[in-house]
């Protein structure tokens, strides 16, 4: 496996494995991986010859009052994870080599962005589409992975790519959870011993709300109500959002029917987790 | 030469090209082709196995109360211009293959578009990068070529390919002119025939221009004085803008060095004529 900083490593790269009629897959990464990144990585090794792996922390992506700073970091530990998992090459370029002095483009989405972690965090998902769109350019990947757990960040990604046209196959993969349910994510480290607890609060009030689906509610109201209640009942919880939206277009909906999800986000202390399901 | 009008078409096409090893030279155009795309064409035959033309008015980079409807269109006389010229293919989509229902995603930029036909078209860049995107995306050209009589937006679809690491080479070609000094345009057929005498007033102006620079001007706020007073002479002529730029930035200048770009936009009657040069 290899690690690189630079552009111009990568497309050479990428181009001899063309050369060879290899294929891409790809993952990109804000790094500090975990088994939900890992499941993603397995995934990229099993269906493509090549799988490379991007370890970016991406400042666009960040508001000025979010975690950019602390966000935490560790190559080293990410690339043996990497190499465990037979990934093929790691992108890890510094700011500079991705926004230039003079950098002013972007991409953006109306629509898909207006609800959920886009109405929480406005500069987000720009910054999200214009990584991956440059991520996508510079790695030319045929399929690319991204998890649910950011299942907004999927959708818009998944339109992104339809709606201009990029060359490349957008593959969803399931929440990875720790065994007492927690989706596992990065910033679960910010979490205390007792926050880490109280965390608990999101992916119960998730199984609770898929078993009222299950057992046959049908009015998002009142299945969004009922979760908020339950988030309520725990102190260091605040909740920033609980909503049911159209599965495709990210709007609110009043009735479930599929495809629709069913997201959360919720600080527990100062740190800010999102959960979610399908229905 | 073969013409298209779906997406999937041209990425078959292009993809058999691919496998034999071709080069792809691509000119994305408005239609109603004229010399001034004919030398982009001719140079891209020229200098790849084989050359793309797209023939699309894009409706995205029009605004509300433009020339949209109006605009002159002769699918059947262009295709005989591009076979004259050597090209393999054109890709003639309708607006609901470019632009699907529930179409959200754009592509736009800061800096560049402020000033000059960014300032006149508020909406008018994010339309140009937005389908030179999806074009790209669709085509995957080795080389695309760009008429330097649009200096802004050559500029400006550089920029964008640096800034979001396109794979593609971008090849601004010069301002080809009629006999008597107007620069070449589909808009011109809007002109009667007392308008296009009026019209000779940008060349005209550029010219002049181009010699007081030659001559050792260096103040750029005289210059366009100079312009705007020589365009003034003419009654059918209204100014939208004259200014100084920096040749990469497309930031107002008040010293004349090199790269610097001087543009007009000047209406003639209802018709909106642009030109430039180059220091």
């Amino acid at each position: 496996m290899q690690v690189v900083s630079t552009v111009k490593e990568v497309r050479d790269i990428v181009a001899g494995w063309r050369k060879e009629g290899k294929t891409v897959g790809f993952v990109p990464t804000m790094g500090y991986l975990h088994e939900g990144h890992g499941s993603l990585i397995s995934k990229a090794v099993e269906q493509n010859d090549k799988a490379v792996v991007s370890i970016f922390v991406n400042p666009m992506q960040f508001g000025p009052t979010e975690d950019l700073e602390s966000y935490p970091r560790d190559l080293e530990k990410d690339s043996k994870f990497c190499e465990s998992l037979g990934a093929d090459l790691i992108f890890h370029p510094e700011p500079e080599e991705m926004y230039h002095d003079g950098f002013s483009s972007f991409v953006d989405m109306t629509v898909l962005t207006e609800e959920l972690c886009g109405l929480s965090r406005p500069v987000h998902f720009r910054g999200v589409c214009t990584v991956v769109s440059k991520l996508f350019n510079i790695v030319q990947p045929d399929r690319a992975y991204f998890g649910q757990k950011d299942a907004q960040q999927l959708a818009v990604i998944k339109h992104m790519v339809d709606d201009l046209n990029m060359n490349v196959e957008v593959i969803g993969c399931p929440i990875i959870r720790e065994e007492d349910g927690l989706a596992k994510s990065s910033r679960n480290t910010y979490l205390s011993a007792e926050e880490r607890k109280a965390a608990l609060i999101l992916s119960k009030t998730i199984f609770m709300g898929q078993k009222m689906v299950e057992e046959g509610e049908t009015d998002a109201v009142k299945l969004v109500e009922a979760m908020k209640k339950n988030i309520e009942t725990e102190p260091l919880a605040k909740i920033d959002y609980v909503k049911a939206v159209d599965g495709l277009t990210m709007q609110q909906v009043t009735e479930l029917k599929s495809p629709a999800l069913v997201a959360m986000a919720v600080y527990i202390g100062k740190t800010r987790l999102i959960d979610n399901f399908m229905i």
